[in-house]
Protein backbone atom coordinates (compact mmCIF):
# COMPACT_ATOMS: atom_id res chain seq x y z
CA UNK A 1 0.00 0.00 0.00
CA UNK A 2 1.62 3.13 -1.13
CA UNK A 3 1.82 5.97 1.11
CA UNK A 4 3.11 9.58 0.79
CA UNK A 5 5.12 9.28 3.89
CA UNK A 6 6.45 6.06 5.66
CA UNK A 7 4.74 4.00 7.68
CA UNK A 8 5.56 1.81 11.06
CA UNK A 9 3.34 -0.98 11.76
CA UNK A 10 3.98 -4.02 14.11
CA UNK A 11 4.91 -7.28 12.06
CA UNK A 12 2.18 -9.87 11.61
CA UNK A 13 3.00 -13.78 11.56
CA UNK A 14 3.29 -13.21 7.19
CA UNK A 15 6.17 -11.18 7.72
CA UNK A 16 8.60 -13.40 9.05
CA UNK A 17 10.19 -14.44 5.95
CA UNK A 18 10.87 -10.56 5.04
CA UNK A 19 12.65 -10.76 8.80
CA UNK A 20 14.84 -13.11 8.47
CA UNK A 21 15.94 -11.69 5.25
CA UNK A 22 16.47 -8.23 7.19
CA UNK A 23 18.32 -9.97 9.85
CA UNK A 24 20.43 -11.51 6.92
CA UNK A 25 21.65 -8.30 5.94
CA UNK A 26 21.85 -6.85 9.32
CA UNK A 27 24.78 -9.60 9.67
CA UNK A 28 25.60 -9.38 6.67
CA UNK A 29 26.44 -5.68 7.36
CA UNK A 30 28.45 -6.46 10.51
CA UNK A 31 30.06 -8.96 9.09
CA UNK A 32 28.64 -11.73 11.79
CA UNK A 33 26.39 -14.08 8.51
CA UNK A 34 28.04 -16.95 10.33
CA UNK A 35 26.58 -16.19 13.58
CA UNK A 36 22.51 -16.26 12.10
CA UNK A 37 21.24 -19.49 13.57
CA UNK A 38 17.71 -17.78 12.55
CA UNK A 39 15.23 -19.10 10.86
CA UNK A 40 11.36 -18.53 9.68
CA UNK A 41 10.65 -21.94 11.84
CA UNK A 42 12.39 -20.41 15.19
CA UNK A 43 11.15 -16.47 14.23
CA UNK A 44 7.50 -17.96 13.82
CA UNK A 45 7.57 -19.86 17.26
CA UNK A 46 9.56 -17.71 19.08
CA UNK A 47 8.31 -13.81 17.94
CA UNK A 48 5.52 -12.34 19.11
CA UNK A 49 3.31 -11.71 16.13
CA UNK A 50 0.41 -8.98 15.81
CA UNK A 51 -2.87 -10.04 14.13
CA UNK A 52 -4.61 -7.06 12.62
CA UNK A 53 -8.00 -9.20 12.68
CA UNK A 54 -8.09 -9.61 16.43
CA UNK A 55 -5.80 -6.21 17.34
CA UNK A 56 -3.61 -8.42 19.53
CA UNK A 57 -0.07 -10.15 19.50
CA UNK A 58 0.47 -13.79 19.92
CA UNK A 59 2.68 -15.30 22.88
CA UNK A 60 5.88 -14.65 22.32
CA UNK A 61 9.88 -12.91 23.16
CA UNK A 62 9.83 -10.14 21.22
CA UNK A 63 8.02 -7.66 19.17
CA UNK A 64 9.12 -6.15 15.52
CA UNK A 65 7.92 -3.35 13.93
CA UNK A 66 8.87 -2.45 10.45
CA UNK A 67 9.02 0.73 8.46
CA UNK A 68 7.56 0.69 4.99
CA UNK A 69 8.82 3.75 2.70
CA UNK A 70 6.28 5.92 0.41
CA UNK A 71 6.97 3.18 -2.28
CA UNK A 72 5.35 0.29 -0.56
CA UNK A 73 8.79 -1.20 0.25
CA UNK A 74 10.07 -2.56 3.58
CA UNK A 75 13.06 -0.07 4.55
CA UNK A 76 13.65 -1.11 7.76
CA UNK A 77 12.73 -2.89 11.31
CA UNK A 78 13.36 -2.57 14.85
CA UNK A 79 13.11 -6.02 16.66
CA UNK A 80 13.04 -4.90 21.04
CA UNK A 81 11.34 -6.80 24.24
CA UNK A 82 10.26 -5.34 27.21
CA UNK A 83 12.94 -5.07 30.36
CA UNK A 84 12.09 -4.52 33.65
CA UNK A 85 14.62 -1.99 36.25
CA UNK A 86 14.20 -2.94 40.16
CA UNK A 87 14.90 0.80 41.53
CA UNK A 88 12.25 2.37 39.33
CA UNK A 89 9.79 -0.75 39.76
CA UNK A 90 8.83 0.30 36.15
CA UNK A 91 8.86 -1.79 32.83
CA UNK A 92 11.51 -0.23 29.79
CA UNK A 93 12.39 -1.09 26.39
CA UNK A 94 15.13 -3.18 25.45
CA UNK A 95 15.84 -2.43 21.70
CA UNK A 96 17.53 -5.17 20.80
CA UNK A 97 17.98 -4.88 16.84
CA UNK A 98 18.05 -1.50 14.65
CA UNK A 99 18.47 -1.88 10.71
CA UNK A 100 17.43 0.44 7.89
CA UNK A 101 18.25 -1.31 4.50
CA UNK A 102 20.92 0.29 2.39
CA UNK A 103 20.03 2.57 0.16
CA UNK A 104 17.25 3.71 2.56
CA UNK A 105 19.40 4.89 5.05
CA UNK A 106 19.65 9.52 5.81
CA UNK A 107 16.03 9.81 5.60
CA UNK A 108 15.14 9.91 9.36
CA UNK A 109 13.62 6.15 8.76
CA UNK A 110 16.04 5.04 12.28
CA UNK A 111 14.71 8.09 14.36
CA UNK A 112 11.31 7.30 13.36
CA UNK A 113 11.98 4.12 14.32
CA UNK A 114 13.39 4.90 17.84
CA UNK A 115 10.34 7.56 18.09
CA UNK A 116 7.52 4.71 17.88
CA UNK A 117 9.40 3.21 20.26
CA UNK A 118 9.52 6.09 22.64
CA UNK A 119 6.02 6.49 22.04
CA UNK A 120 5.50 2.63 23.25
CA UNK A 121 7.66 2.90 26.28
CA UNK A 122 5.65 5.68 27.35
CA UNK A 123 2.41 3.43 26.57
CA UNK A 124 3.42 0.77 28.97
CA UNK A 125 4.07 2.93 31.60
CA UNK A 126 8.40 1.99 30.85
CA UNK A 127 10.62 4.81 31.79
CA UNK A 128 13.53 3.88 29.76
CA UNK A 129 14.62 3.18 26.33
CA UNK A 130 17.45 1.39 25.66
CA UNK A 131 20.03 -0.70 23.58
CA UNK A 132 23.54 -1.09 23.23
CA UNK A 133 26.30 -0.36 20.87
CA UNK A 134 30.13 -2.54 20.43
CA UNK A 135 32.23 0.32 21.55
CA UNK A 136 34.57 -0.13 18.56
CA UNK A 137 31.43 0.95 16.46
CA UNK A 138 32.19 4.74 16.15
CA UNK A 139 29.06 5.02 13.04
CA UNK A 140 27.05 3.42 14.99
CA UNK A 141 27.59 5.90 18.23
CA UNK A 142 28.02 8.80 16.04
CA UNK A 143 25.01 7.73 14.37
CA UNK A 144 22.95 8.26 17.68
CA UNK A 145 24.54 10.91 18.53
CA UNK A 146 23.94 12.52 15.81
CA UNK A 147 20.01 11.95 16.02
CA UNK A 148 20.04 14.18 19.41
CA UNK A 149 17.51 12.14 21.19
CA UNK A 150 19.66 12.45 24.08
CA UNK A 151 20.89 8.84 24.66
CA UNK A 152 23.24 8.91 27.45
CA UNK A 153 26.06 6.30 27.85
CA UNK A 154 24.98 4.26 30.43
CA UNK A 155 27.84 3.37 33.29
CA UNK A 156 30.33 0.81 32.80
CA UNK A 157 28.85 -2.80 32.69
CA UNK A 158 30.49 -5.94 31.82
CA UNK A 159 28.06 -8.51 30.55
CA UNK A 160 28.44 -12.16 31.70
CA UNK A 161 26.76 -14.67 29.89
CA UNK A 162 26.31 -18.91 30.69
CA UNK A 163 25.47 -20.49 26.94
CA UNK A 164 25.65 -24.04 25.03
CA UNK A 165 27.35 -26.78 27.11
CA UNK A 166 28.20 -24.92 30.64
CA UNK A 167 24.46 -23.63 30.46
CA UNK A 168 23.46 -27.15 30.22
CA UNK A 169 25.72 -28.12 32.86
CA UNK A 170 24.55 -25.51 35.18
CA UNK A 171 20.94 -26.62 34.78
CA UNK A 172 22.33 -30.14 35.79
CA UNK A 173 21.18 -31.76 32.38
CA UNK B 1 7.42 -24.12 56.22
CA UNK B 2 10.43 -25.49 57.39
CA UNK B 3 12.77 -27.88 55.16
CA UNK B 4 15.64 -30.00 55.38
CA UNK B 5 17.20 -27.57 52.27
CA UNK B 6 16.61 -24.32 51.11
CA UNK B 7 13.93 -23.84 48.36
CA UNK B 8 13.00 -21.98 45.54
CA UNK B 9 9.63 -21.13 44.36
CA UNK B 10 8.74 -18.19 42.09
CA UNK B 11 6.82 -15.04 44.05
CA UNK B 12 2.91 -14.64 44.28
CA UNK B 13 1.50 -10.95 44.92
CA UNK B 14 1.61 -11.81 48.36
CA UNK B 15 5.62 -11.46 48.25
CA UNK B 16 5.25 -8.35 47.03
CA UNK B 17 6.72 -6.40 50.47
CA UNK B 18 9.19 -8.86 50.93
CA UNK B 19 10.43 -8.25 47.62
CA UNK B 20 10.69 -4.32 47.80
CA UNK B 21 12.14 -5.54 51.27
CA UNK B 22 15.08 -7.24 49.47
CA UNK B 23 15.53 -4.42 46.55
CA UNK B 24 15.72 -1.88 49.34
CA UNK B 25 18.37 -4.37 51.19
CA UNK B 26 20.10 -4.74 47.78
CA UNK B 27 19.95 -0.90 47.06
CA UNK B 28 21.87 -0.48 50.87
CA UNK B 29 24.35 -2.89 49.29
CA UNK B 30 25.34 -0.72 46.50
CA UNK B 31 25.18 2.64 48.31
CA UNK B 32 21.88 3.30 45.65
CA UNK B 33 19.11 3.79 48.10
CA UNK B 34 18.16 6.93 46.90
CA UNK B 35 17.75 5.29 43.46
CA UNK B 36 14.73 3.45 44.95
CA UNK B 37 11.65 4.12 43.25
CA UNK B 38 9.83 1.23 43.31
CA UNK B 39 6.91 0.58 45.58
CA UNK B 40 4.22 -2.09 46.28
CA UNK B 41 2.12 -0.87 43.98
CA UNK B 42 4.55 -0.54 41.57
CA UNK B 43 5.76 -4.08 41.98
CA UNK B 44 2.60 -5.23 42.00
CA UNK B 45 1.56 -3.81 38.95
CA UNK B 46 4.61 -4.38 36.98
CA UNK B 47 5.62 -8.06 38.02
CA UNK B 48 4.09 -11.48 37.09
CA UNK B 49 3.15 -12.92 39.71
CA UNK B 50 2.45 -17.02 40.26
CA UNK B 51 -0.57 -17.79 41.43
CA UNK B 52 -0.19 -21.44 42.77
CA UNK B 53 -4.20 -21.78 42.52
CA UNK B 54 -3.87 -21.35 38.89
CA UNK B 55 -0.18 -22.87 38.45
CA UNK B 56 0.15 -19.38 35.93
CA UNK B 57 1.61 -16.01 36.13
CA UNK B 58 -0.12 -13.00 35.86
CA UNK B 59 0.72 -10.73 33.40
CA UNK B 60 3.69 -8.28 33.41
CA UNK B 61 7.26 -7.61 33.17
CA UNK B 62 9.10 -10.00 34.97
CA UNK B 63 9.27 -12.49 37.36
CA UNK B 64 10.55 -12.84 40.87
CA UNK B 65 12.29 -16.29 42.29
CA UNK B 66 12.50 -16.43 45.70
CA UNK B 67 15.04 -19.07 48.46
CA UNK B 68 13.90 -20.04 51.74
CA UNK B 69 16.57 -21.43 53.95
CA UNK B 70 16.01 -24.51 55.93
CA UNK B 71 14.50 -22.02 59.04
CA UNK B 72 12.12 -21.58 56.39
CA UNK B 73 13.16 -18.05 56.46
CA UNK B 74 13.50 -15.85 52.57
CA UNK B 75 17.53 -15.20 52.43
CA UNK B 76 17.71 -14.27 48.61
CA UNK B 77 15.93 -13.41 45.34
CA UNK B 78 16.69 -13.49 41.44
CA UNK B 79 14.58 -10.90 39.51
CA UNK B 80 14.58 -11.94 36.02
CA UNK B 81 12.47 -11.19 32.72
CA UNK B 82 13.23 -12.87 28.90
CA UNK B 83 15.50 -11.22 26.69
CA UNK B 84 15.61 -12.35 22.92
CA UNK B 85 18.77 -12.85 20.41
CA UNK B 86 18.11 -12.20 16.81
CA UNK B 87 20.95 -14.50 15.78
CA UNK B 88 19.69 -17.41 17.04
CA UNK B 89 16.09 -16.56 16.84
CA UNK B 90 15.34 -17.72 20.04
CA UNK B 91 15.09 -16.46 24.10
CA UNK B 92 16.94 -16.47 26.88
CA UNK B 93 16.65 -14.82 30.34
CA UNK B 94 18.20 -11.83 31.50
CA UNK B 95 18.73 -11.79 35.19
CA UNK B 96 18.40 -8.08 36.57
CA UNK B 97 19.40 -8.70 40.36
CA UNK B 98 20.10 -11.39 42.15
CA UNK B 99 20.60 -10.85 45.94
CA UNK B 100 21.09 -13.33 48.77
CA UNK B 101 20.87 -11.53 52.54
CA UNK B 102 23.68 -11.04 54.33
CA UNK B 103 23.82 -13.56 57.12
CA UNK B 104 23.06 -15.87 54.11
CA UNK B 105 26.08 -16.24 52.06
CA UNK B 106 28.51 -18.33 51.23
CA UNK B 107 25.98 -21.27 51.49
CA UNK B 108 25.60 -21.50 47.91
CA UNK B 109 22.16 -19.79 47.46
CA UNK B 110 23.27 -17.30 44.46
CA UNK B 111 24.27 -20.50 42.88
CA UNK B 112 21.26 -22.56 43.20
CA UNK B 113 19.36 -19.54 42.21
CA UNK B 114 21.65 -19.27 39.02
CA UNK B 115 20.69 -23.15 38.62
CA UNK B 116 17.40 -22.61 38.50
CA UNK B 117 16.99 -19.63 36.07
CA UNK B 118 19.42 -22.16 33.93
CA UNK B 119 16.95 -25.05 34.20
CA UNK B 120 13.94 -21.92 33.44
CA UNK B 121 16.46 -20.99 30.22
CA UNK B 122 16.13 -24.47 28.74
CA UNK B 123 12.52 -24.54 29.73
CA UNK B 124 11.46 -22.18 27.69
CA UNK B 125 14.42 -22.94 24.64
CA UNK B 126 16.12 -20.37 25.64
CA UNK B 127 20.37 -20.52 24.65
CA UNK B 128 21.66 -17.86 27.09
CA UNK B 129 21.38 -16.94 30.46
CA UNK B 130 22.86 -13.27 30.73
CA UNK B 131 23.21 -10.40 33.45
CA UNK B 132 25.51 -7.55 34.47
CA UNK B 133 28.24 -6.17 36.41
CA UNK B 134 29.53 -3.00 37.29
CA UNK B 135 33.02 -3.28 35.40
CA UNK B 136 34.87 -1.67 38.99
CA UNK B 137 32.38 -4.03 40.96
CA UNK B 138 35.59 -6.55 41.68
CA UNK B 139 33.74 -8.88 44.37
CA UNK B 140 31.06 -9.48 42.66
CA UNK B 141 33.02 -10.05 39.51
CA UNK B 142 34.87 -12.25 41.49
CA UNK B 143 32.05 -14.01 43.00
CA UNK B 144 30.52 -15.02 39.47
CA UNK B 145 34.42 -16.32 38.90
CA UNK B 146 34.08 -18.56 41.81
CA UNK B 147 30.77 -20.40 40.87
CA UNK B 148 32.96 -21.91 38.33
CA UNK B 149 29.88 -21.90 35.84
CA UNK B 150 31.19 -21.06 32.84
CA UNK B 151 30.29 -17.13 32.61
CA UNK B 152 31.94 -15.70 30.23
CA UNK B 153 32.56 -12.21 29.61
CA UNK B 154 30.90 -10.59 26.66
CA UNK B 155 32.39 -8.26 23.76
CA UNK B 156 32.71 -5.05 25.08
CA UNK B 157 29.12 -3.42 24.79
CA UNK B 158 28.38 0.65 25.63
CA UNK B 159 24.82 0.94 26.74
CA UNK B 160 22.63 3.52 25.45
CA UNK B 161 19.71 5.27 27.30
CA UNK B 162 16.84 7.81 26.99
CA UNK B 163 14.89 8.27 29.79
CA UNK B 164 13.01 10.99 31.51
CA UNK B 165 12.29 14.30 29.87
CA UNK B 166 14.07 12.88 26.63
CA UNK B 167 12.01 10.31 26.45
CA UNK B 168 8.83 12.28 26.11
CA UNK B 169 10.29 14.53 24.00
CA UNK B 170 10.91 11.75 21.45
CA UNK B 171 7.84 10.13 22.08
CA UNK B 172 6.72 13.74 20.77
CA UNK B 173 4.20 14.21 23.52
Amino acid sequence: MASTVATIRHATREDVPTILSLIHELAAYENATDKVDATEESLTRTLSHYDPSTSSFSEGFAKTLLLTDPDGAIAGMALYFYNYSTWTGAPGIYLEDLFVKEGHRKKGYGKMLLKELAKETLRIGGKRLEWACLDWNEPSLQFYQSLAIGAKKKQEWVGLRVEDAALGRLAGE
